[in-house]
């Protein structure tokens, strides 16, 4: 026998359970987006390199899978590149297809993405990205439903979760108002530490990235910031007085806050001041999901962005989205044991007989099942009927007809339930019965 | 205003009306597979390129996107390529997962594939196949199956279709008999053509591909074959008298015929000895389906193999597999009109409003009926109503409620059915009623 084959290293194969997995998770998200109109695009695999390079920094264009050009040009320099992320497709899009779309433009998109990362656990060079956007509205009703969705889906998937929220334009005022307005990324950088170090570590990590002592004392009052979220918000109004843009912020929150409580949200939703997420172009409302009760980083997150299509020369174009992590949340509905029961065995009954002609007679059972939309096998052989018991264990397959002469004899198939092991005698009417109940 | 952005040539975006009725007819693929007990897999993009090398003859591997590597490797050749069909990655999924996998072992698979093609009308270099195999089973039960589900798929999207159907092994036993064992090819290629050249420019062609005239006598009646199904297999067994494969395909194709016939099948099938279908690997029934009443090559395919893992290193595991061809099927329902009316139409009513107030009103609402499950959404800002309107149009939203102070002060709503242009006041009970019906 030659050596296994093998696939590349940070992809995956998904077998018939992963991917009856997968399906629950992306049919429940899909199923809510629907309820909130928005609509399922694809765009292609591989964009034009000139599409994606510059767009996800320098660490980014670096991770860029390249397709080698085809004939003459296979030499020169890739003109196409694998897909990196949803969102810059998303913009290519809106931009391309400005013409034909009515805007609010709210649409989903499921599908994979490659980054060129070096491969580890939980860390994949294939892996799929599940995002929902409204784009061309300022209405902080895009927040609204997105929040909405968050509580929805994670409902139904059965996850305990905390929304953290937070504005950019908010971190950007408290960098104004500590006079430290183009540091934001440090601050940022070192206040998202502030759970797992310390207020002491973060100061010296503040120290260290530049910022003086004043700015550094000024920031105290804000990472100690507590109580409710009106009182934070309040608390903020005075801090951020001297920031139009820290006001604003402020503000936005202010509205999405209401907009949650008018429109009674269950979710745990906490206004997090520490949470900064990494991309560039978000300008207004941050979030991220956590789970509870499991320790895995942040499942889902996202934000307001005012100019994402600026880059393909449509500037202005306000928008706001999240994106749920597919395989995040594989892991927590495994860990926690979440799946419903049963999500495997699609088909029903599985007819096992004992010879050619209880095959032939068989057949004629499954069609009738299957007409009824009942999901059916037969094993294609009449081989050992341990064999044939063995496939339908294999397949979680919660029943088994067996077809000897007897049964042929008085048309009827006896009835194996496996789990419970009993045996009856059953006619086709009863059979239907049994298998729609 | 930059140039517009674009995408690679044989590439294409889905917006929400295509993934709209891509989603339709993936969906009632699936839902059938399902009936049957296929389960569905998924592997890799990019495979290692050796897996995908020697395996679709040399111009196929002209055709393989290839991957650059990453890092210093940059300028060595490509170690990864991207999935050119679904049928070796499937080989190669059996072989590699083989002590996990029971069999017969029933998957569908449902990816895009990609290819160096020249693009041209109909063809892309990016493309959905649809496959779906079940393989460890020598049964002719699977031919069964596979026929049936052509019967249930196209039954279902409502169109009419001729199944052609014949047997490698008939093919070389013609081969054989005439004389002529190793032209099989030439002769398929040949005789592929009768429809569209006629006999006489067959038989030059044959001679031309250098088979004997004495080859070309004996091909003959063969070509001029007519009758029933029963007929052409009975003027065949005498035919291939000398031929032990050739009387072993007679063979097969008497016991899938009667299976057919006992299965109660009401396709059009046809067994055409002129269907060749030019993949190698298989070795026994072959299948085309095609489209009646409209212009357009076949729309699914397949056949049967009896050692597609062997290039893996596992041989003698016979299977036997077919491909829907997704965009082909997509211009047939176009060319036909054969969609579901409102198949686009997820959002069921939009709510337009008339003010800030009257749209945290609608806010109430639109929650109350996500709540029973109906696709709501809420125009986010309060803008002219003709805008608001237009917007529902664009969607093919079949329902809008108005709400102005008026109907806030009942707790009712306006509500517009968008095809007759009626209005009633409603409340939620009224409202919902309406939707559920």
């Amino acid at each position: 026998m030659a050596q296994k084959p093998s696939i590349p290293k940070g992809t995956r194969d998904f077998g018939q359970i992963e991917m009856a997995r997968r399906n629950y998770i992306f049919d429940t998200i899909k199923e809510v987006f629907s309820l909130y109109g928005f609509q399922q695009i694809e765009t292609p695999a591989m964009e034009n390199i000139g599409t994606l390079m510059g767009k996800y920094g320098e660490e980014g264009d670096k991770l860029l899978f390249r397709i080698q050009n085809s004939g003459e040009k296979a030499s020169l320099a890739p003109e196409k590149g694998l897909r990196y992320d949803l969102t810059v497709p998303f913009a290519r899009y809106v931009v391309q297809h400005r013409e034909e779309l009515s805007f609010p433009f709210k649409r989903f998109q499921i599908q994979p993405v490659w980054r060129a990362d070096r491969p580890q656990k939980g860390r994949y060079r294939e892996f799929y990205q599940c995002d929902v956007d409204v784009i061309g509205s300022d209405s902080l009703i895009g927040e609204l439903e997105l929040i909405q969705i968050v509580e929805e889906v994670y409902r139904r998937l059965g996850i305990n979760v905390c929304l953290h929220i937070n504005n950019r334009k908010i971190l950007a005022g408290i960098a104004e108002v500590i006079g430290a307005p183009n540091k934001i990324i440090d601050i940022t950088v070192a206040i998202d530490k502030l759970d797992k170090i310390g207020v002491e570590a973060v100061n010296a990590e503040l120290l260290e990235r530049g910022l003086s002592n004043e700015a550094i004392n000024a920031l105290q009052p804000i990472l100690n910031l507590s109580g409710t979220t009106a009182e934070k918000l309040s608390a903020l109004r005075g801090i951020l007085a001297n920031s139009t843009t820290g006001l604003k912020g402020v503000e936005e929150m202010e509205e999405v806050f209401s907009l949650i409580s008018s429109s009674d949200v269950h979710l745990n939703i906490e206004l997090d001041l520490c949470l900064a997420r990494g991309l560039n172009y978000y300008t207004g409302a941050i979030f991220e999901v956590k789970a509870l009760n499991v320790q895995m980083g942040s499942i889902t997150g996202g934000g307001r962005y005012d100019n994402l299509t600026g880059i393909f020369g449509l500037p202005g174009v306000s928008g706001v989205g999240i994106s749920f992590g597919a395989d995040r949340i594989y892991d927590v509905l495994t860990e926690l044991d979440l799946y419903p029961k049963a999500l495997l065995s699609s088909t029903q009954i599985l007819f096992a007989t004992f010879g050619q002609e209880e095959l032939h007679y068989a057949l004629r059972w499954v069609k009738e099942l299957r007409a009824q939309g009942i999901a059916v096998e037969v094993y294609p052989e009449p081989t050992k009927m341990k064999k044939q018991m063995g496939y339908a264990d294999s397949k979680q397959i919660p029943f088994v007809a067996i077809v000897g002469s007897d049964e042929m004899a008085q048309e009827k198939v006896m009835l194996k339930n496996m789990s419970t092991g009993e045996q009856n005698l059953v006619d086709m009417s009863q059979l239907i019965e049994v298998l729609k109940s």
